[in-house]
């Protein structure tokens, strides 16, 4: 079997050579292959760099790798579209995340898979190894426990954390529909936006759209339209219920659709093309599920003015990668404690901005590969974290 | 101010001019910065490398960087000489000790130090981590608890675990004591050798010369010679005690001294040159002490036939780099679930077996940055394994 990315096939066969070993390698920044070198950077050398942290703790941020060291935690729960495979099988998801933080940002990340799902167990293990990172990046774990967990984590420790298929997904999510609406000379203030899927990221899209200022959001999980009230819902969809749908509207996909200007699909659901054309005139679809999206892309653009998918073989990849890297390198530049709904709305315009510069349907959002998009982002992050 | 190794001056300006930002660094072994990479590392293409896994576990061995992963664990309560100075402050020696094992063995390494000094609770932080690694290093973790914190770690993780400042230690030592005794002509079982100090490093080299058929042991800690039903024994002292010093001998150094063939301080207290003059004709002095042998090595040498310390500003140099980046290269490649005592005396005797071959009064142990010893120990404690 083969994949296609932007039309190149890519063997199974050099997948797995590639994945030969993992992804990843920990090298020293001095060999330490003559007397001078080992005894600068281990005994007796060394000994003088850790009196002098003894001595002064915040010494530490100078002289280690640690607090700029992003680790890249996950219980494998909830891995890409595959489900709960568990942490073992996630690492080579976690490898490869590590190595986008050192190519796009120039960060240190090393995979930290949990053989827990316990949301205080994974907590503690954290807590207990906090001199050894200096930000967490939370990985593929599945909702709604990934709330709650993220939630206690922040309040747990004091630097920042993220859990990316929540704000990485819906910073990148918010870019396009910023680079797709100022195409289409539209104010965010006055469009509505149908969020299918309440898992990480429909639910942190709909908390980011909202924040944003978008005109209305309404949000469906498999059941349907999310409402106050509405029975078997969740702690957070019941928040959420409250935070959108300002009109009540109740139903499935076809009521939710009527008049939209929007469908941002995080749901691994499907909807037939026809189905957009209920939506208000040249409408912004972005179907966002990996590997199949739920609209097809070329029977979208029939009823769509801009069509955008999570994957590469179409215009219009939505991809954390866009996010992540510059969101974390902002932050850690900055100093910052936590990652503020400010940072990531800063992260939002950084990247939408690059998008304004040469708009088109086929490009609202930056190339994944665009080496402006993580310096703009870690610039506009640090910058509101001031 | 600064240190001298091998008579060469380096300053602080140095040592913390190497240390900024600190001494590791992680990389991607692809290049991610195009589509084709990007879609092979990182989605659509690792999906296919985490469903080969999800459906036969064992694949994560050959697919990922966790195998042979050496986390670097310590609670930062005995580091170094420094003793207690914390998690934080003991970053650069973990990150010094990575370093060493991605230079000496080529392996990958990373630090985790960790904020709690509870044994069940850092066996519990491993436990759940255990996917992201493939053998423990523990280090400059005091005594008593090391023991007990090893053998617990031992008994609930399925991979390598070794506290080096016990067996990295005792490995090097006792190749050093077989160089001397071969050199001088004596055989192990003929000799008689006094540890001076009952902490993690004494208590290991006790152990592993009494395992080696050494002829007798006599060990003293800060109050005198162990001996069976002494007042004040820790479970691990009453132990050894037992083990040891079978004419049950009573004292302190100088009554340990008397007659002794060899004497192995690791112990950080002092005795005066001319104490020696008390042992065996020709004696062999191992003062291991760091910065400051228990003997000062150039008096000490009026005295004894044989004399080596722990750093490099004298002849035979015991260090733990000889053992033990060889010892998890070799128990990595074995797939040894653990290290044995079978496998740490292989290490001793190729390391015995380098030096034996250019054997000399100050060249009784390879030099550190000999290049044959890592791939000889690996080898032979591969063998061992077996």
């Amino acid at each position: 079997m083969s994949v296609t990315t932007a039309g190149i096939p890519v063997t199974d066969d050099e997948i797995f050579r590639v994945h030969r070993g993992g992804k990843l390698t920990v090298e020293a920044t001095e060999s330490l292959t003559d007397a001078r070198a080992l005894s600068i950077a281990y005994t007796p050398g060394v000994a003088r760099v850790s009196l002098a942290i003894a001595d002064r703790p915040e010494r530490v941020a100078d002289y280690t790798w640690a607090s700029r060291l992003v680790a890249v935690v996950t219980d494998g729960t909830a891995v890409l579209g595959l489900g709960n495979v568990g942490p073992r099988a996630s690492l080579p998801v976690m490898e490869g995340k590590a190595a986008l933080f050192r190519t796009f940002a120039g960060l240190n990340a090393i995979p930290l898979a949990l053989d827990t799902t316990d949301v205080d167990e994974i907590v503690a293990t954290l807590v207990r190894l906090r001199p050894s990172f200096g930000a967490v990046s939370l990985e593929d774990v599945a909702a709604p426990r990934c709330f709650e967990l993220e939630a206690k984590l922040i309040e747990a420790l004091d630097c920042p954390v993220m859990h990316d298929d929540q704000h990485g997904t819906a910073i990148v999510t918010l870019a396009g529909l910023r680079g797709a609406a100022r195409l289409l000379g539209r104010p965010l203030e006055r469009i509505r936006v149908v969020v299918l899927g309440a898992g990480a990221a429909g639910i942190a899209c709909a908390r980011l759209l909202h924040a944003s200022g978008v005109g209305e959001v309404t949000v469906l999980d498999s059941r349907g339209i999310l409402f106050p009230g509405r029975p078997g819902l969740n702690p957070v969809k019941a928040e959420l219920a409250e935070l959108t749908n300002p009109h009540g509207r109740r139903g499935g996909v076809a009521e939710a659709l009527r008049g939209a200007s929007a469908l941002i699909g995080v749901s691994s659901s499907q909807v037939p093309a026809e189905a957009l054309a209920a939506m208000a005139p040249d409408p912004i679809v972005f179907a966002l599920s990996n590997p199949r999206p739920e609209v097809d892309p070329v029977s979208a653009k029939r009823y769509a003015a801009v069509v955008g998918t999570g994957g590469s073989d179409f215009p219009n990849q939505i991809n954390n990668v866009l996010a992540s890297p510059g969101v974390f390198l902002g932050a850690l530049n900055a100093g910052a404690p936590r990652i503020t709904q400010r940072m990531k709305l800063a992260a939002t315009e950084a990247i939408a901005a690059i998008a304004a510069e040469d708009l088109a349907a086929d490009r609202v959002i930056p190339s994944v590969l665009d080496p402006r998009v993580t310096p703009a982002v870690a610039d506009a992050v640090a910058r509101a974290a001031q």
